[in-house]
């Protein structure tokens, strides 16, 4: 990474193209430096699209986290939303509103982070727009993927009696700031929709009770009963739970930002994934889909209770 | 449009779908309501993408202006860049941070002018982020479209003597509340590409010294003549002038947000697109592409002087 410092806008866009060169013949045929980025994906594939924006304050502190963990945590959640699809990742765009105070800087953190997490999956940073402003930084990641010969894994095809399995331990992903730095599960979910046949797949960004209710919720309103011991829960979760009073199994159902995959698929299938472990991917069966409506949970000592989703609320603001 | 306030988050994010009902067979095959779209493009053509952040005090305001008016605006910019390569227009992901005050009526008004906008070019809403915080508006605004059989017009095409034609006059674009109302020009960008070989295109938004300097410059370094009493001046631009007293010239060249076509192609080629007007597209020819570098102007007695490109610099922020 250069570390002298462009000037003005368009020495910036100069640093920030020398930083993202694509290599031609993987897909991006013009990159940064258009009006437009021009792509060209596998013939037959379909087009995946998602986009997060990210704001100071909200999903992360800039004066406390740096602008490079903004960068790579802002393309990290969108992988992860490409891998809930079982897609394969290839180009992103991202547009940055700039705190006037060291406005290049910033850029150049940012981007260094953007490209660090990019590098990993592959995915060619093809174009973007770069602004300051009177106000806190805020950062807008659209990653665009293709599908695979297997399609696009989506919420709306879990059936009762169906296993559900996550693939990693969940909670506490505030308490030491691990929700900057996700672990996008592209290369488990393509493992594991090429292993045996998924119903429906969700990325764990607002927190097990409230994404699993969006596949419930697709899938013709079904509902699930949870196993408290068998959900897997992080150290984070536990030690949280120490300090906050909150109990890790709530940690672990709500706190979000996990971007652990939950996916859902006939019993056998479950079965054979878990003994397979396809891609060396971890796998936990935490429950069943039931045709009765509503999340419910059974507690180590039999008794089974419903769970009111209280993931993240993306409208409510602290005052 | 149904004016009844959703709650909370997914009752704003059911509103919101409720809005962007997509039709099966054009192209759209998940639209809004899950981890990410599934698009799928005419075979053989290649994906173009464009993306622009607008926030409130920089590209709009919004107790001024309203949501609708940027909701439309956001959506207009982003198809004038599908235009300045010619492409087709398909479809647009959008992320929102909504100040705390009233953020699902603002949700609602910007998605009524995305979909003003969105509709009358035939683009699906497919995918979106609402957020909510303490901060003013952004808006941010990915559109995808596609290429035709003609592929994408870029701005590296340029040649010596090459013709420099615009498409509608400029200048003023603030002074009257322009701005907000982009007439993007895919219909007629489509029209012209298909009438002649285009050897470069751009479209207007940082101003023609500025914007017609990134063709000169990605084009090898060329330079271009214009010649002033050629430029059309819209009657914001003559009527700003009285009232700022910057000539409407200046305004015409580097005031920006006009949203014309600068569309650069051979003398013969230019002459046959002013005779035949494809499609009934506006045309004027400006001026010429020269082999020695640097933008000239020739003033109405023949006197020439170099031009310094002053477009609008994204990383300046007013005090």
């Amino acid at each position: 990474m250069d570390h002298s410092i462009p000037r003005g806008e368009f020495g910036l866009i100069d640093w920030i193209r020398s930083q993202h060169q694509t290599s031609p013949g993987k897909g991006t045929v013009v990159g940064i430096g258009d009006d437009c980025a021009v792509l060209e994906f596998t013939p037959g594939s379909k087009i995946l699209v998602t986009t997060d924006m990210l704001m100071d304050g909200r999903h992360f502190r800039l004066a406390d986290d740096g602008a490079l963990a903004v960068g790579y945590k802002a393309m990290g959640v969108n992988l992860s939303d490409i891998a809930a699809m079982a897609g394969v990742p290839r180009a992103a765009v991202v547009s940055v509103a700039l705190p006037k105070e060291n406005p290049v800087e910033t850029a150049q953190g940012l981007h260094a982070g953007f490209k660090m997490m990019a590098d990993r999956f592959e995915v060619d940073l093809v174009g973007g727009d770069t602004n300051a402003w009177d106000g806190p930084l805020v950062v807008n990641v659209t990653l665009m993927g293709e599908t695979t010969v297997r399609g696009a894994v989506g919420r709306s095809g879990a059936q009762p009696g169906d296993a559900i399995l996550v693939t990693g331990p969940l909670g506490g992903s505030l308490f030491r700031g691990r929700h900057l730095r996700p672990e996008p599960r592209v290369r488990e979910a393509l493992a594991l929709a090429e292993a045996a046949e998924l119903h429906a797949m969700i990325d764990l960004s607002d927190g097990l009770s409230s994404d699993l209710g969006h596949i419930l919720r697709e899938s013709g309103n079904l509902g699930a009963l949870l196993h408290a011991a068998q959900v897997p829960l992080h150290s984070d979760a536990i030690e949280q739970g120490q300090t906050d009073g909150i109990s890790a199994i709530d940690h672990a159902l709500h706190d979000g930002e996990d971007f652990e995959l939950c996916v859902v698929c006939s019993a056998d299938n479950a079965l054979r994934l878990l003994s397979k472990r396809p891609g060396g991917t971890i796998l936990h069966r935490i429950g069943e889909i039931s045709a009765e409506p509503g999340l419910r949970i059974r507690a180590a000592n039999g008794n089974i209770s419903l769970v009111q989703p209280r993931g993240f609320d993306h409208l409510r603001v602290p005052e």
